[in-house]
């Protein structure tokens, strides 16, 4: 699984005030300890500062670039928020989250990934909004793997979020997202997947319960990817587990490796 | 789900030294708790007791439903203990646990579900032994369907045991049980699963994991049976959590139900 480690983002209480107080050793830490846990990239956040994102962000690029090399998902739908931080990136190839086939957002954000040479996490959401079938999630999709493709972006720079929404609100939404996970996979299958799985369970108690349930759910549809907290043990133990279980992880020797580290939470 | 509820079954230590000392509150107890805990049916097996299995099998029924009205799952390959628990049962229409398509044992159990208008659970397994892929599984899944089918079995009769193998002997053998279950409900929308769960963990360590990520994985795929421990909280909280998710808990009701009585384990 692509971890798209989601700790660094200013929407999080902790981690806003230790924006708002430059507060490097915070950063630096869960920087670490998000990689040493097993994040591909770390997200970095700093949306909540407004008309400050964009000098926050370059400073949360350079702190944590200090004390890890693993590749930044540089998180905004502003492209000057975007291109600070990858101004300031010396990690490897980073991600931008996120892209959409809004006509604005789409041609803001793209002329940052093709002078970056960046991947990106492309959401399934046009100007008609929020989707709400199967085939409104693939009908942008089609589009968006079609136009990058042509842009040049090689399908595996692409992580389509297939943009779960909440069973609370809607009993099919579940099945909705797993399915669009399995035929986006059917038909792209050297895309990536990067859900945003926790939306599934707003507004629900033990969201926990249903975020780990999605997550299974989601692999054994395809999922290869998510933005997700991996300094949460037991959902962690899950990815490992369920790879396992997907025979991704070959005789399971890696979830027995994690067991032998005391990293598997039952 | 239907829950088969596990407990009863001379293979636990418990429980066979429960059967062999005719100690009737014990086993009340377990049949109670399980009716309580969300099983559908109570599954008797006595298969430990050899030549006194048809016996310690009606002994058993007879006193399972002194406190129990749930449907019995009378499991075992003998067909005179099969015999001696059907003709004790008082109960709702019982299952059989169960026949293949081994034509022995076809030949000796059909009889029995027919005489008793009994239910079925259906191993997918014939005389060429232990399945290898999901297609030897389907093959012998058509085959059962449309054999019992003539008989006059209605496919809601009908419940599929894809016989799940140990992932620590094949990394496949996760990925076959759960496309099998999602072509047999594809077919057969009407027919059931009834998986036992917990073999594809054996082996392993931190085996519950495992049989959580099973449990959701193969009811994302269409499972709507299982052969369980209903005592299992977590196990049971990732039934309501997965049922919600996929939408068969309409608005989650059943889900905050649970969650308010405290049946919800995190």
């Amino acid at each position: 699984m692509i971890i798209i480690g989601e700790k660094i983002n200013s929407t999080l209480k902790a981690a806003r005030a230790a924006i708002g107080a430059y507060d490097a050793d915070f950063i630096r830490d869960l920087a670490r300890r998000q990689e040493e846990a097993g994040a591909t990239y770390i997200d970095v956040n700093a949306g909540m500062f407004l008309e400050d994102e964009p000098e926050r962000m370059t400073w949360l690029v350079n702190t944590v670039q200090e004390v890890s090399r693993a590749p930044f998902s540089i998180d905004s739908p502003n492209p000057k928020a975007i291109e600070a931080g990858l101004q300031a990136n010396r990690n490897p190839k980073p991600i931008i989250n996120s892209i959409t086939d809004e006509k604005e957002r789409y041609t803001a954000i793209l002329p940052l990934a093709k002078k970056y040479k960046t991947s990106l996490v492309a959401l399934c959401m046009d100007d008609k909004g929020m989707p709400e079938t199967v085939e409104d999630r693939l009908r942008v999709a089609d589009s968006l793997v079609a136009k990058l493709g042509d842009e040049g972006f090689d399908h595996d720079d692409i992580y389509l979020d297939p943009m779960i929404r909440p069973i609370g609100t809607g009993p099919e939404y579940g099945v909705i997202a797993i399915e669009t996970i399995r035929l986006i996979k059917e038909k792209y299958p050297r895309t990536h997947i990067a859900c945003g799985l926790s939306n599934v369970s707003f507004g629900l108690p033990a969201r926990k319960l249903i975020n780990q349930a999605m997550l299974v759910a989601a692999m054994s549809a395809g999922m290869d990817g998510a933005i997700l907290d991996p300094l949460d043990k037991k959902l962690m133990s899950f990815v490992y587990a369920t790879e396992a279980l997907l025979g991704i992880d070959d005789y399971c020797l890696n979830y027995l490796a994690k067991f032998r580290e005391g990293e598997l939470e039952l």
